[in-house]
């Protein structure tokens, strides 16, 4: 390390930490009308949630919360979501967001691991802790969360509604300063080997992620930049990952925010049109839900802003949502990296110059590194391989907010880790001018004949088929090849379609040189379904078991 | 301090430090082919931009430049500053930009307290060197920076020029990482008592302030909203507080940047036209020099955004920019505070709803605080007052980028930081929307009868009066009410007025409210011109010694 000259404080000069706290109070600089809904039931502007947040933050404390102790949340996506995403931080506590789709044996596991104190629980779960509590070994105290006009209706001992514990308090709090690397928000992973995993972040890492966030999506010219006008609404959901941190974001640059409850593609058709929605986030599965709604042809989407991430982004979906008059842009990123890596980049000078079809590949490509991040592809020995545009390695990464080991988890964290860069699991190259493009995840990609085969695209290229809804690809072996691709494909209401028509149709592909010859399949089932996980992804794992077992 | 969870990362893990090498390398993800220029001389593009910024890092260590070693740099506005913006700091070395409108026994006290070795000059100030040559006392070397068909023509040794070292050298360098907490920039202050002070600040500090103003300008709806498409031209000298911090934020997000050199109303005129400049910030005095412009009238000046600061915003000037199209916002801070530490806001709502008068008062308003900053004002004994609107103390100020002590000078640090809370000299009242505005300088008030008289407010309603260009006032002292305002006025050519017509003007706001009657001054001398500081600001230090001499 160069031995810089340091620069040390006179005594009484103080030096702020970054605490999410910064966060929220410069949310308090603009216009405090400016409202936060959860779906048509409760509608409030920025002056009451900072007295709710100030409400929460005594009730926390007077339950007896210490900084430090581990407050568990099941809840969908509504204002007391991002109201626990703040007060409880700002106590200096560590907020779990419980991932209320994993099986009840998993959330036992992870509410126990994280050694969770209080639960916040909206009614709707409550079946759940009904039938786990018993095994949940550090929890004290539970707070029932309900809807408008719902009665309290559970069988276990509970401290209180929120609401009614929220009455009772007063409406101003002194956030408290520390330390910026404190733990502010833990949740799980489940990958697709072994128990489920455990990430953090602290303050500091959640600032600088939002910082960088904001300057990537309000200062760079692309089809999906935002300032405070707009009406966010997520669409990821908040258990995840801080919903891509986004949230915060918007509490930031202070926007009117609109939380839609459980993902009811009416209700969320609904609030788009009525609350004038402009920007959300979501995976490729429900942007898909909102095109083949039957009212999307009545909501005007132009103008309407998405980030995409979470899985690959077909470019018939991509396609699709251009033609609908949205700004559709791909996001990239995982639970272990805040999230937000890289975002896709299109200029308003490329969207002049460039033919439609050369944007959409812009749109679907993984995308440039947000401030901060640095990429690189490391080959299995850990060496760096050149920014081509071909070379393929695994995708590593360095930036400020990536979780700094699996919370209790020594041997993973190292893993994690290795070589001083944390490893994403996803095979990718890099063009020249920066440009990220994951062709794969590391475990489903097909080595067939000595040569790589990525699912993803060969995913892509089939949903540009007008008959095909969605297709899924993995890896079968094969004594010949070591492996060949096998097609699941689900057809959109009302289609007939041959394996040889779809051979076909990726046949014009291999003469415009975007996929190899050999990467088309011979093996293709149709199915009504696809095995997703609990975030909406395609379920490999899961669809390899069926396969093994003949079960496909 | 609370006891929170403190994470510990896995040994392998690498957390990067907030360094300026981040911004520097974010600014490769975008658009290479935007220019950076320098007058109509230099036109170069980012790519060329970092492949220099490289060279320079290069010259430097083979100069034998160490981190931690101090280097000076007397330039004007241009490429080659922002050059070394970048790569004195990247090498781990502090940037001296030193002030050289100073006269020459402050600049060589400035040089020898900083401590520079290695000292760029561009050849315009060569003579200043040639005369103060001896008495420097630390420096090794001198490098020339030359303008277009220059030759070198300078008595001292020197190391070589500019552009020859560079081309010695390789365009890739591998800039290291440290401790954020390294001093990156150093400079000097010149206040009204003795000697200049110097204040420094550190990577950290530089790359939160380039974020959170970043957020500011890109992100809030306000008339001098910006994004990366914008075009930026710096008409705040390069040495004075890091251009506001401005070039950092351009650089962050790829902006086409313009550097003007030397301050020539014909060139600025000429720039703004050809190179489309549409975001830039300046004192009044420099908005006044162009808007009374001869060309003003050819240019189109309409959705030019500027952010106007380093002095008061006389209204009758904000008028005149707005009636030429202009957006135009106050900013404020100082030398000590990196300096941004209030924007005023205009939201797009307020533009839609407000009368035009009403509009233009929150346009010259000191504004509201920027993410992370704290504002509060305190009275004498260290005591908060409210935010009412009313009650004025001094501004004090908590930000993650406020010098941390003035560089070697223990005591007037302590000063600074009393009570724990930076001290900004200013005073002010904070309405209760957070909109702080400042009333006058702490030592330019006006104590008359028991009141406080502003005069910075009769400055600004004075100059209201269309025959009058400029206006200052100094308080004197008087036997019956302590002191009473004196106004020195500068008339509008081939205008004439009087004092009794002055004061009849200023009864108008005794009427609306906005001036006291008592504060209407009874004594105006007429003059050509009033007294400047380095930076372009009334000199009410010099007024006040004028006076005192009998030699206004």
């Amino acid at each position: 390390m160069a031995e810089t000259r340091i620069i040390t404080p006179t005594p009484s000069a103080v030096i702020p930490s970054l605490l999410i706290k910064s966060i929220f109070e410069r949310s308090l600089n603009y216009d405090l009308d400016t409202e936060i809904l959860y779906r048509d039931q409760v509608r409030i502007n920025y002056r009451d949630f900072h007295k709710r947040v100030a409400q929460l933050a005594h009730a926390l404390t007077n339950m007896g919360v210490k900084p430090g102790d581990v407050i568990g949340v099941m809840e969908v996506d509504s204002h007391r979501y991002l109201e626990l995403y703040f007060a409880v931080p700002m106590i200096g506590a560590v907020l779990h967001t419980i991932n209320f789709r994993l099986s009840p044996e998993q959330i036992v596991y992870t509410m126990n691991h994280a050694e969770d104190k209080v639960v916040f629980c909206h009614q709707m779960f409550s079946p759940i802790i009904q039938g786990v509590h018993d095994h949940l070994d550090t929890v004290q105290k539970y707070v029932i969360l309900t809807d408008k006009d719902q009665e309290v209706q559970v069988t276990f001992e509970i401290e209180g509604e929120y609401e009614a514990l929220l009455a009772k308090e007063k409406d101003k709090y002194n956030f408290p300063d520390f330390d910026e690397n404190s733990m502010a928000t833990l949740f799980y992973t489940t990958g697709t080997t072994g128990l489920p995993k455990g990430v953090c972040f602290s303050h500091r890492q959640l600032v600088l992620h939002t910082l960088a966030v904001t300057a990537s999506f309000c200062a760079i010219d692309t089809p999906i930049a935002i300032n405070s006008k707009d009406v966010y609404m997520p669409i990821t959901p908040m258990f995840h990952v801080h919903a891509w941190g986004v949230p915060y974001v918007a509490t930031l640059i202070g926007m009117k925010q609109i939380y839609p409850g459980a993902y009811q593609p009416d209700m969320l058709m609904k609030l788009i049109k009525e609350e004038k929605v402009t920007f959300s986030h979501c995976v490729p599965t429900i942007l898909g839900m909102l095109l083949n709604h039957p009212d999307a042809g009545k909501v005007d989407l132009s103008g309407f802003k998405m980030v995409i991430g979470g899985a690959a982004f077909p470019k018939g979906l991509a396609r699709a949502a251009v033609q609908a008059g949205m700004n559709v842009l791909t996001g990239y990123g995982m639970s272990e990296t805040c999230p937000i890596l890289t975002v896709a980049y299109l200029s308003s000078k490329q969207r002049a110059e460039l033919p439609s079809e050369a944007q959409l590949e812009e749109r679907i490509k993984t995308g440039r590194a947000v401030l901060f991040v640095e990429v690189a592809i490391m080959d299995e020995e850990g060496q760096f391989l050149p920014w081509d545009g071909k070379s393929i390695g695994e995708l590593v990464v360095r930036a400020p907010w990536l979780t700094q080991k699996y919370f209790k988890e020594d041997k993973r964290s190292e893993e994690l880790w290795e070589y001083g860069y944390l490893h994403t699991g996803d095979m990718a190259h890099i063009e020249p001018n920066g440009t990220v493009l994951i062709v794969d995840r590391k475990k489903d990609v097909i080595k067939s004949g000595g040569e790589w085969i990525s699912s993803l695209e060969l995913e892509s290229l089939i949903t540009t088929h007008p008959a095909i809804q969605e297709a899924a690809i993995i890896g079968i072996p094969d004594p010949k090849w070591d492996e060949r691709p096998l097609a699941l494909i689900v057809l959109r209401p009302g289609q007939t379609l041959s394996p040889s028509e779809i051979q076909t149709h990726l046949k014009q592909y291999t003469e415009t040189g975007e996929l190899s010859k050999w990467a088309i399949p011979e093996q293709y089932k149709f199915v009504t379904e696809i095995p997703k996980t609990s975030v909406g992804k395609i379920n490999k794992k899961e669809i390899r078991r069926l396969f093994s077992e003949n079960k496909l």
